[in-house]
């Protein structure tokens, strides 16, 4: 008889299992399961962004409390699944095994994201409650788990790493060029914006990048010194591009090469 | 003689369908009539841009309408030529088949475009007609029929849809994470600007991409955390360029390999 | 005695020839002669741009003219030389032949370029002057006569024309969408910055392209319709990027497959 | 005895000279002594960073003075270290062969990084010292030395040296033109910001690249023609970024080819 009820729950657990991580291996396919996940993720994300602006959340509080309870249930519903399912896999089995599975990674991420809806639960302190909500949007990682189509992306950068460091070193020497030779030039004309190099570092990184326009050169040296940099920015955007690109012709040309070297391993 | 008629409204009908949409199949050529018809759309676009000015309009108001009536009866008779002329091609052929060909999406948007026009003849309130000028420029969409170049483009993107959307979710996350960081670190300094995660989503959208300047981080903190921001974004970039290279390399060598492939079916 | 003047004449013609355009057929090498043209128009347009700052020019003026006046020389002799030594090349010859060198598209830029600098001998009216400053600059496209590296670009650009002319338009498109849209949400808002789709497309093309920040929308809707144009427009920035890079790749595959396969003709 | 001295004093000064060059040569790895010295250089970088803001320097001026003298004698230590083995390269013999090895590039940047750290010692003019924390920013420099994976980028931009050169002319053309434009345009309108051509080019060269936007046209006519300056420019941007990666995909892939050719050299 317990012998039947192991056995069906064991079979059970098969199933939980395969609804929960049929997306991971095999064919990388998403189940319904997976799905649902998502799309639960996706809503708590908007009901935490939402939650913020206290123009929506004023009148609508309590749906916000019984969404928030909600999400919590659902999710500590699936850590507490994937932690029962996770022995279908030998190296997670027995106690140690299934510590081993809640020190993976992902089974952290999953914990964490966990962390402020249990806070509200509680009922701490608002700024406590503030800062978590960042933590929150961490469950966005998770969705990155279930998609195949990233791992190339991340081969290529990898696959390049050194040569990116290179680059992204050579744009940051630009910056701090940048800034010192603004900070030397017009230092003493605008000195609560360059009036030292971390001030004037705030000019060069936002000028390279963004470009807000809250501060900009006045004098006639600092301006051709700023066009001069401004040039060699927009050249020096072209090199990380380049490198990104060949280095994705690279993984695309290799995954090709290898899918067409063992066909009879596909089928 | 009512055969003799049938005959010469069926050659008659040939050569405007032949005209109407010579650019599409065969050769990729676009015919006299494509080119008329392209601007008149360019034209009655100019003609709306210019109608929403009023210091444009105001006293040239008469060219307007005289200008919107040629337009009305030219694209009308261009859509009932479309519609007679359909039946050329099997497919559209009898009642059922006209009504097949009004409904693919090429011929709703004809019919869409043509919906402003009606309404100037009408009379219509001035606010619809103001929403309806958007739909009006759909008619864009119609020069991309005739363009054989922009199938390229199209597959390069269907190619990679997957790493695409991987990367604009990366960008997406970023801008959510960007969000909640300065919404936590300013939210109390620029309670307007920062003081929820939507709120922030603008400063972070905007200064990701367009750098617009009317919100930017005040505190130390807040630019320090907004520096690195801007320097994965533009790193971020990067990568959708990277894959749509590769994928357009591709698309090009695989229409190549095909060209050179069926030499005899050319001929 | 003639017949030798004569000779003598057309061996001094030949090597001022040689000198003027040993540059553009041949080895590709820019003979002494043409580094010292393309240093005299360096200066001139350098001489032309500070010129017009009051800042420079006023206690300078004497300088000034004393250089317009060598560069009207200059250049007027360097016109004159061309057109004696074009008879070089038989096609050039007799008065037809030298009308027909005086009409191509280098000739008359050559000789555009020197009316400014003629009509400040003549001594003509300010405002006219000025506007013939920017014909001046126009000397520089005869530097990328000399250039050999431009070629590769230019070819480039040509191959895909059709791509990046639906991919140009396609953003031109994206503008027009974004203004049209502002317009409808934000025209009674910001009257004189919306309220037309012409003042709205100031906004479109500027924040897709340069990002200035006088012009920005301030309503909830106006700003999530920026935000998803702007998201839209970065990732199109990828597109003519992407093909620009695959027919550089090509263009330069095929030179140094032509560069391969003729190795007699290059010895 | 003396020449066991000598053989111990050679065998120390080998020793010492690989620590120091270990990562240059050979399998292009980094000594422990290399990576201590990138900190030392990452440091004082840092110090002197936070050096010119009177907010952190203020209350701790003692640090200051302390780490400027370690890093003074660390780096002088390093300086002498390297004189005195760079015998160990038979071109470096001697005392021509110091000399030699002194106006090296790379021993010239190490002199000169050491000099504002002389000057402290000294007690100088504050101003003299302001002038040259820009040159110690070049220590950066030295860690490029390094780095081995830099090399890629810089063959890549060698290799299409030309190419990049034309682009750029293209593009400081544009800047020109677009400045002349608006000088003409818009000089009397806003007479302080395009009232000459150099003030002009403020706005062409800060608008192409960093988009400040404290100065704009505001007439219809000049924000046309921004406009167009501005849809050409990003235009402009793709072409360096393609030059590049195609020299970076040919550089490595010349790389790979080398590196198969040659089984046995590397064995």
């Amino acid at each position: 008889m317990a012998e039947r009820t192991a056995r069906v729950a064991g079979s059970l657990r098969r199933r939980v299992y395969l609804a929960l991580t049929g997306g991971l291996s095999g064919a990388g396919r998403l189940t319904a399961t997976n799905k649902v996940i998502i799309l639960l993720i996706v809503a708590s994300i908007g009901f935490a962004i939402f939650e913020s602006e206290e123009v929506v959340r004023g009148p609508n509080s309590w749906i916000f409390q019984v969404a928030e309870t909600g999400f919590a249930l659902a999710f500590a519903a699936e850590y507490l699944a994937r932690l029962w399912t996770c022995a279908e896999e030998p190296r997670y089995r027995g106690f140690r095994g299934r510590l081993r599975f809640m020190l993976t990674p992902a089974a952290l991420i999953d914990l964490l994201a966990l962390a402020p809806l249990v806070f509200v639960a509680i009922g701490s302190e608002a700024f406590v409650l503030r800062v978590l909500q960042l933590v929150r949007i961490l469950r966005l990682a998770r969705i990155g788990r279930y998609s195949n189509a990233a791992n190339a992306i991340r081969q290529a950068v990898r696959l390049r790493r050194y040569e990116l460091a290179a680059s992204l070193l050579a744009g940051l020497s630009l910056m701090l060029v940048a800034a010192a030779g603004l900070y030397v030039i017009e230092g003493t004309d605008q000195p609560d914006k360059f009036g030292s190099i971390p001030r004037a570092m705030w000019w060069s990184i936002s000028s390279l990048t963004v470009g807000y326009g809250d501060v900009y050169p006045i004098t006639v040296m600092g301006r051709i010194f700023a066009s001069l940099v401004a040039v060699i920015g927009v050249a020096l955007i072209a090199v990380p591009t380049g490198i990104i690109t060949t280095a994705f012709a690279e993984v695309l040309s290799k995954a090709e090469a290898q899918a067409s070297a063992r066909p009879i391993a596909r089928v």
